[in-house]
């Protein structure tokens, strides 16, 4: 179970913390600290308080622990298991637009079932980083006042666990996945059908990711896009996805409101968050951006989709 | 010689008129209406008056032709020569982001060098779509009264006659490229570095095309991003780049002004235009738009895009 909180949490995320091996056309970078909860946690630390819950090994190391509490993420789920931490290593090619995956070492994540202390069970905002639909189900149920839960998934489990997905779907507000998960789970190979399929799922909410092209929303009452922030430089893009839950997440847990429009609204913080992610390697940039810098770039943005 | 236009020409598009034979995972069509001038000419005139200037064969259709004067071209500048029209064959194939040519008869176009009656040459708004940059140099030389003149390319020239490119781009004001264009001829492979190289090489605006993911636009006081309108079923994306040069430039002509913000503008009614080419095969869809549709469909795509 995890330990209680020194302070409540706004927004739990349930995922993994990793050690990555990352080569890009930029460079390369070797048991970096990653995941996709700790990519969510330190976006969403911008703008509220994020308990972070995850397995990492005995060999996690303490730099790595103590660049997550200075962004004042409470770390009383983090929980360390004996063994390994989670390593992954991959590598991006030519425009950087997927990942081929190297290694995937689960380690310590084999066992890794996640049992919430009350602290976390009672955070109005939670994100369902990408696990197995079985962990994802254990920790809805575990939840007792969501206000807004939003889950991510991967194409593995719509292939091997397409009904635990499903049952996530129905019980979730929101959806972020990206273009090539939306097509699988849907069945729909054009885009916006593909996101109002899913839509008809469950959620009141539906992201594609598309990458470096931006990001579609699809709600009850309206459609959106949002491009990626124009970067001239993308070193790696490790992290981008999780990087844009968190902004997203974290804007809307900030403002409480979570209609189509506010979620549209978050969306360009979580845009941003995910161009500080790719702009170095691991959290060497995001982890040092300033909530100052977040608005910054969130008004060039706004500028440059406007008419 | 091009002939005497019964009235006055907003805008003349230099390029191709085509028999095409298209197949996509919607179905496939033989011996149709294509070509850059006719996709540009029909998208524009629901904006102004257009003098096409093109070469077909005398195998050239009536009703094709029929077609297009429906639309109030101005034909004196479409000549017919002794041989057969210019035909293309091409697939695509998955998402359809890129065509597959299978063939090329150039006929008629091989000896094509477009001498412009002087109603032509007194065009105030000039399109150059994709010919070999001597061609457009040659057009270029022979206008009298330019305001504003935007040039197309494509990879071939990019590599076999990229000087003459140079000297086009040096006296053009508007470039329109799609990505892999924008990439090759500039060197850069993100496409914000892309831009802003090509705007450095001469144009007052460059638009980088993305198909399905919209398009970015360079100017020399600030950037703009539009995706493409949301549609969920693409049949033929053949002229979709025409189709949307064709309407911002009929909305730049029927505006008269020009400033980065109004192209911005323009560039929605480029994406509507597009947006009916690509719902059906050949001009079916969109000669059959009126400038109400469209109106209603740009403010569909406004309010896709706005917080």
């Amino acid at each position: 179970m995890t330990k209680t909180p020194s302070r409540a949490i706004d927004l739990a995320v349930v995922g993994t913390v990793a050690l990555d091996d990352v080569a890009t056309p930029a460079g390369k970078a070797d048991a970096v600290l990653g995941g996709s909860a700790t990519y969510f946690s330190v976006a969403a630390s911008l703008f509220a308080r994020v308990g972070l819950v995850a397995v990492v090994g005995d060999d996690f190391p303490r730099p790595f622990r103590e660049l997550l509490a200075a962004r004042d993420i409470d770390l009383s789920g983090l929980e360390t298991a004996h063994g390994r931490t989670f390593h992954w290593a991959g590598r991006y090619d030519g425009a950087m637009n997927a990942a081929t995956t190297l290694k995937t070492d689960l380690n310590v994540l084999e066992t890794f079932s996640p049992s919430l202390g009350e602290g976390h069970r009672q955070a109005p905002y939670v994100f369902l980083a990408n696990t197995a639909p079985a962990i994802q189900l254990s920790v809805l149920s575990q939840l007792t006042k969501p206000r807004l839960v939003v889950a991510d998934t991967m194409n593995l489990w719509i292939d091997v666990a397409r009904d635990g997905l499903l049952e996530v779907l129905r019980r979730v507000d929101g959806l972020v996945v990206n273009d090539e998960e939306a097509r699988s789970l849907s069945g729909a190979r054009n885009l916006i059908a593909a996101g109002k399929r899913l839509l008809g799922m469950g959620p009141r909410f539906v992201i594609v990711k598309k990458g470096e092209h931006g990001a579609f929303l699809f709600g009850r009452d309206r459609s959106y896009a949002l491009p990626s922030y124009p970067l001239e430089d993308v070193r790696d893009p490790t992290g981008a996805g999780d990087s844009f839950a968190g902004g997203l997440m974290g804007a809307l847990a900030a403002s409480g409101r979570f209609e189509t429009a506010d979620v549209a609204r978050a969306m360009v913080y979580g845009t941003v968050t995910a161009s500080y992610a790719v702009s170095t390697f691991s959290l060497d940039g995001l982890s040092k951006v300033s909530r100052s810098d977040v608005e910054g770039r969130a008004e060039d943005l706004r500028r440059f989709v406007t008419l």
